[in-house]
């Protein structure tokens, strides 16, 4: 457990992925530990969790898989074959954060487009779509967004058509991260299937709203999903006792709890953005929209604050300053924001404001 | 759950996958889930999960992994490059059971070798090194060994000892697929490392006996290990919430529940092997040398139990006759064994003796 | 130069490929060297090879790649996915020779079926059928043939049409590894479309036939055009200069030269087959039906000749005999067979009548 | 053949691939088509073409490929494992022009660097290396440079040593895609020796400078040549007539043929970029360091002058100017470059001065 004098609740801001597992998914796993069942899928509650996130979505199809790299890569393999890329945005976690799992996994290259924001747009799509048709380069075949993106940027829902009309108009397939779909979901209040119409195969994240570890691939068009069990078991994510995956979904989708966590985690970040974007020396790098806030200010204050909040240094801005990443979870309360408010509060006023 | 008025305790004999979770890992899991770690391993349950296996095992390395084909494939990648090939037994769970994941994954051909037994042997694996040095083969690097074997069978220490001899002459790495390597020390009666050190690297398999889905790979030389973090997050086996499957370890670990576990299996796999060994027209296909017995069978009594117990029918044996997989589990009970002995017991004697 | 006092003409029987190129292929060669044209393919000659190969066989297209292994791998790649298996005889080329090519850059695993004379069956085929729509097994896609075998066999059209109607009705393709097929028309006296419409993709053979290195993949079935290209481009296998692989196709088509080389190898190796047949000692190990003859013989024979015709001893017999794969090429002549003849027949009554 | 009474030598300019070959290559090859060898490279002439290679760069193995592709990726695959990605110049043929081969044979990620003239350089390099040690990210193993670059630029001898030191202090390994190396050095006016000293691996091109088709991979340290022929073959790269590969590089390097068509290429692009960089609205878009041109000049010229000369147009540069691409080869005449510069001068004039 994270914990110092200094951070007087220990709650990390340093990712969704430090908190524990909800309540209601450790009891759903209990529930789950009962008797014997067929291993692989083939039990009732395994076919409870794909019907329920099938209705949800809209998807024809929902596999569950143990994690965010691989959802992505078994996502997308479902719509590439080895000479077809993916235009993707540079700062994306499929480009920088998963080792090259894409490139070794499908062998396919990854078109990585600098983005102000980490979102795509038809505009930036259009300027990696050079050499179609022609056989020495690589084909453009899908376009990768993430939602929330990796700098906690929230496509709104007119953003993601657009790029679904370009991308139909131009034969492109759109696959979508949703690490933090449930995030982007409670900051647009829009059903999942007004989202889920936007991508031909999403992912559903689990593990960074409550579960402990599951996330969901969502086939949307049927005619993809001929090949997705044997993707899935050839990529090694086919999980023998599947009921107690099927259980952490079952777990977050009953009574909404996916919603309610990531509207809790949203609103802290709102609360913890709100307070420190007014304060002198801080100011927000990007638009915050779900449950991550970057925030610019001194390298020597994010080096104060950094080994009792454990958040990561997202980059340096040059002249001795930096951005941080401060990411909420289901589980941050309001003494949780305000400890680090008030810990950043002092240190802006004491470091900055001593000649006045 | 399974059950049926047929099969009165319910248990199923078709997999130790379909048993639930051991109590001790649930309780582990739930007493992980306090406050806030850091991801991806970097917290003192996953350090402490890892000691236990190294101690345990005279591993350098110990990384945990999500399922069985991972660990396969994770650990084969620590050995081979390409077009270097893996000797392996042609029933192995490697070979027929991972939807060419190793192919796919590794790129590497697999030598697989007709075995009596699924058991490999010096002379056996001496048939596959003929090319070693021409450019236009698969250069033999690895044998695969599984222990237990996928027909239930146990190789002795000194069956090990001299492959491990072999191999060591002749070039060669060894690999152990240790799905089910609980229940073969149970029946070996011998400490891991004894077993460990006839590897270079080998996996230790949680989910059969008791977790919910976890398995580590034991990594026995240390010049091996400074590839593995990168080969098992491109692999899409890194966790972020890593404590969960550390959990499962340390619960499974502490007080030896997992040679309890093993067993318990093994004793009903033997109370059910010896009992129906003597029954009229069954007769065990394989040597009972862990938790699995593959039994021939009339194919008609075969098809009158297998709805109610579960099993897989392995092969066909010709004459109508088959041979059937029974595999008990942490949790098989003796009400459990002596249901489905008496259940063939009353068939066969009613099928086959009315004559007399 | 091979060459010695022991064989007076200095040809090899070791392999066609030891054989250099035909006049005709070297003077088309020459031809095509005047003045500038564009690169990849996109020149008359290219396009005059190519309408020549699909008109010859019936082909939607015609590709002109580097060498056998890569005919064989881009041939099957436009047929597999990556969890999509290939059933071929185990002794194939594919299966044996290629270092594992197939495995590592198409993902696929390979099911070798033990053959007696390397010729697939249906019966052969259907034995490697398991697991079908079952997620652990590797899905058989495809049948791979070679025409010649690599022992030297040939199919009847009825054993492929055999094949070919047993794929169709089971959901299979075909692809023949035809890096002999001229030897295999000049056996049955077919036009190469009766061959080729047995398969859905096949390669055509230049290398061993007399030029100096070139193999086209002939692609059946249009839809399976589309890709293509691009998977030959990004298997390496695009030349720049294709006038020069282009050239080589038209110097062997123009007045059949393929087929007149083939004409000539199979008569000398027909020639060898008869004379050393009848010796004592030596008898035939598989059916004489190309331009390979597989003879059985006494080490002690077969080491003394083969320094001097360069050979490749096939397999050992046990009881101190072997076989020894004899290959003739397009300028093989009556001569070079002769002297071989000679050299066997004077050892075989020096060795084996001595008491007579 | 090109021509066109508007051209009237018929000479592309479009590449160095659209020549043919040098009549002491085509030669090379008749006089290798003598009796029998041994196929594979195991003949006098394959040894012989590796021992002029290794002679004339200090490398400790020499292998032949069939193109150039074919060399970067099988050059790469001797220094890198798939969780290592390759530093890259983003206008790399490697990145961009080999329908990611890279990606999919290698399975390794590019990271690319945009440059502002097709060379990289120690400060480029660095920020590439973020992430060293994290297993998040594919690993930053091998700098592959381009001598001449994809923009025609030549990195001197201090550059690529000072690139050298930097790699060998932070632990980087060094490919050189020398496809156009002759013509470097051509440039450079060093010995061979110099500029392989540089690298770990390099190519060495003879496809570009009057092969057929043929490259080398030159192999600077002993240790990385141990997998080197088994990566050829399983990449599909062995040519079984190996002696006309080989024949062509003899062809090309007896009598330093290969330089004196590099030097022949390089003045002829010299008169080229001399004659037209001072013609009212053509400038030079990068220096002209070796035998390619790149010119800036207004869309309409190019337009004119493209079906004529068959060159490629580069890139668009907005406000109706574009860049072209003007190749010489190894056969380029003066008259050629006249012919040319003549075409283009008079349009200019006719174009541009209308009004003086």
């Amino acid at each position: 457990m994270l914990g110092d004098v200094t951070n007087p609740t220990g709650k990390s801001f340093g990712s969704d992925n430090h908190a524990g597992a909800h309540p209601a998914v450790l009891a759903a796993l209990a529930a789950a530990n009962t008797g014997d069942v067929i291993a692989y899928g083939d039990d009732d509650l395994s076919r409870r969790a794909e019907a329920m996130l099938c209705s949800a979505s809209g998807a024809a199809q929902a596999l569950l898989v143990f994690n965010g790299t691989a959802a992505n890569v078994t996502g997308l393999s479902l719509l590439l074959r080895p000479f077809e890329a993916v235009i993707c945005a540079e700062t994306s976690h499929l480009n920088v954060d998963e080792c090259g799992a894409a490139e070794r996994i499908l062998g396919s290259k990854l078109l990585a487009v600098p983005t102000p924001d980490g979102k795509l747009t038809p505009d930036l799509i259009a300027r990696r779509l050079g050499g179609r048709g022609d056989e020495h380069r690589a084909q453009a075949r899908v376009v990768q967004l993430a939602q929330l993106t990796e700098v906690g940027t929230c496509y709104s829902l007119p953003e993601l058509r657009a790029i679904r009309d370009f991308c139909r108009e131009n034969g492109l397939l759109i696959y979508i991260d949703g690490a933090r779909l449930a995030n982007a979901l409670a900051q647009l209040g829009c059903p999942l299937t007004d989202l889920a119409a936007c991508a031909d195969v999403l992912s559903f994240g689990g593990t960074k709203n409550g579960a402990l570890g599951v996330e969901a691939i969502l086939i949307m068009t049927g005619s993809l999903a001929a090949t997705a069990l044997f993707q899935r078991k050839q990529l090694m994510q086919l999980s023998s006792k599947m009921r107690f995956l099927s259980a952490q979904i079952v777990g977050l989708l009953e009574d909404d709890v996916w919603l309610k966590n990531a509207e809790q985690a949203n609103a802290m970040a709102r609360r913890l953005a709100t307070a420190i974007s007014g304060l002198p020396g801080v100011r927000l790098a990007f638009p915050m929209e779900g449950n991550g806030v970057f925030a610019e200010m001194d390298q020597e204050l994010a080096r104060a604050l950094q080994p009792h909040w454990r958040f990561h240094v997202w980059s340096a801005s040059g002249n001795g300053r930096c951005v941080v990443r401060l990411m909420t979870a289901f589980d941050t309360t309001e003494a949780d924001v305000d400890a680090l408010v008030g810990a950043i509060r002092e240190r802006v006023i004491h470091v900055k404001q001593p000649a006045s």
